[in-house]
């Protein structure tokens, strides 16, 4: 049993927890938000998303949020969703903020993808295979696979469905991957042996790990992941973000109980426990919660 | 990694769950709930407890329920909680019943033993001697070591701590421990540790785990128990039992969530979920939930 001695948190609450929100948080606010989590030792933060204002209306103020925040220096990578070329332009035109990175979701399962992204996997491969292109010398590409661990419309997901999209991913250049439990469907074993089986094949990828807490496991599906050898988490401040089709479930794991977590087990995140508390009252607050 | 095909789930909900409840629920309500978790397939309940009426009202009515059930034939094990030579002595006189097993609980931190059992665990041990001598050949002894990862007084518990009330369950002819998590401080790391660590110190005793799931970890710490070889998890119908200290803490791991979880590892326990959900639903209704 082999225990890391440090973990990144990549904090995605602005984004992802955001997101579904309906009530629109000021621009101010989120930046607020982004420089407290920043000054609690965060490093890695998905800030917003370039999809169109329409689809996402809390997320439209994608380039007045970039502008507006202070520079961090370069050990903080502050990075957006990107869903298409189009999307991708408007990243390009924000390279002279702190924006050093994009993320690029395909999921595993067919129907998901349709219902997400309106496009077949096979398109929405085509496309990031652009976008990265789009990107080469001027910003770095992530990706991320939904539904890596189930689906709500298709239910299991199989190896060989996760397997094809990385495999669209890496001919696309891209060096990290996001494994996502979208629907939090995902249990610990099967974390440990997709995370396992995928770093024996592709031992050149960087693995990151995005989990819900929708059936109680997340805090079982950390561990199990770090066990598998990953080094990267996502959580969300104060777990904001559930699933906009499953009313009270609980969202992305949080960012507060994931410290603690990995705290108790004696692994580093540099990150302040009591620091995101207080962004956690703040934001809730701010949502009236 | 080596995962089990197979884990007995004993049901404590009978006694830990409900001694907390300050209504007192009736005799009869009491043995429908025991034969439920039969019906869905549960095959070990600790069902009641021996102590003075007085310290725990909920159940002062011990042999009135153990006279009331049915004859579930010898692979279903009940056991009842017992604190002192007066509680053998009660328990002895029903063994004509379906009671064949009796646990005494030991707290691993001096501060928990005080204020749980009013003596040091010297004195407890003398007495958990006496206890196991007036059992031989009429009924089975089971250990308990409570606060074995964590005091709500003390703080950290040490492994000399817990292997100080080992020895002395050991050296009373003991042969199956339950490791308690009694205020839910564990972290999936230590359970991992601790389990390990004991079995291979003491490898002809059976393992028990009990856990609460205070800190949201119960899960977590059921699977690093399972992976370190654990084969007994204990666990409350609907998670009852909160600690009476902490207003508003979650109990006991919970039994659905706990079988829950085992069967999406591909882990039989033998107990049907939608039964137990049943018998979850009638308990939250006598208990006005």
């Amino acid at each position: 049993m082999r225990w890391p001695d440090k973990v990144l948190v990549r904090e995605v609450g602005p984004r992802d927890g955001l997101q579904y929100e309906k009530a629109i948080l000021a621009t101010d606010r989120k930046i607020a938000l982004i420089n407290g989590l920043i000054g609690a030792g965060v490093v890695a933060i998905e800030a917003t998303s370039f999809v169109h204002p329409r689809a996402v209306p809390q997320l439209g103020d994608a380039e007045k949020l970039l502008e507006g925040l202070a520079e961090y220096g370069s050990e903080v990578v502050i990075s957006a969703l990107v869903g298409n070329a189009r999307g991708m332009e408007r990243a390009l035109a924000m390279t002279h903020t702190q924006l050093s990175e994009v993320v690029v979701v395909v999921s595993a399962s067919e129907a998901h993808n349709r219902a997400n992204l309106n496009r077949s996997i096979d398109e929405s491969l085509a496309e990031l295979y652009e976008i990265s292109n789009m990107a080469i010398g001027k910003i770095n590409v992530r990706g991320a696979v939904a539904t890596a661990l189930g689906c709500p419309y298709q239910g299991n997901i199989s190896f060989h469905q996760v397997n094809r999209v990385i495999d669209g991913m890496l001919a696309a250049g891209i060096g990290e991957i996001t494994l996502a439990d979208t629907a939090g469907m995902g249990n610990p074993r099967q974390v440990y042996e997709l995370v396992t089986q995928l770093k024996g094949i592709y031992p050149g990828v960087t693995w990151s790990l995005h989990l819900h807490d929708t059936c109680g496991l997340g805090m079982a599906n950390i561990v199990m992941g770090i066990l598998a050898g990953i080094s990267v988490l996502e959580s969300s401040v104060g777990g904001l973000g559930g699933c906009p089709f499953i009313p009270g479930a609980a969202g992305n794991v949080a960012t507060g109980e994931t410290i603690k977590l990995l705290r108790k087990m004696g692994i580093d995140t540099g990150i302040d426990l009591e620091r995101i508390n207080q962004c956690t009252r703040k934001l809730s607050g701010w949502l009236g919660r």
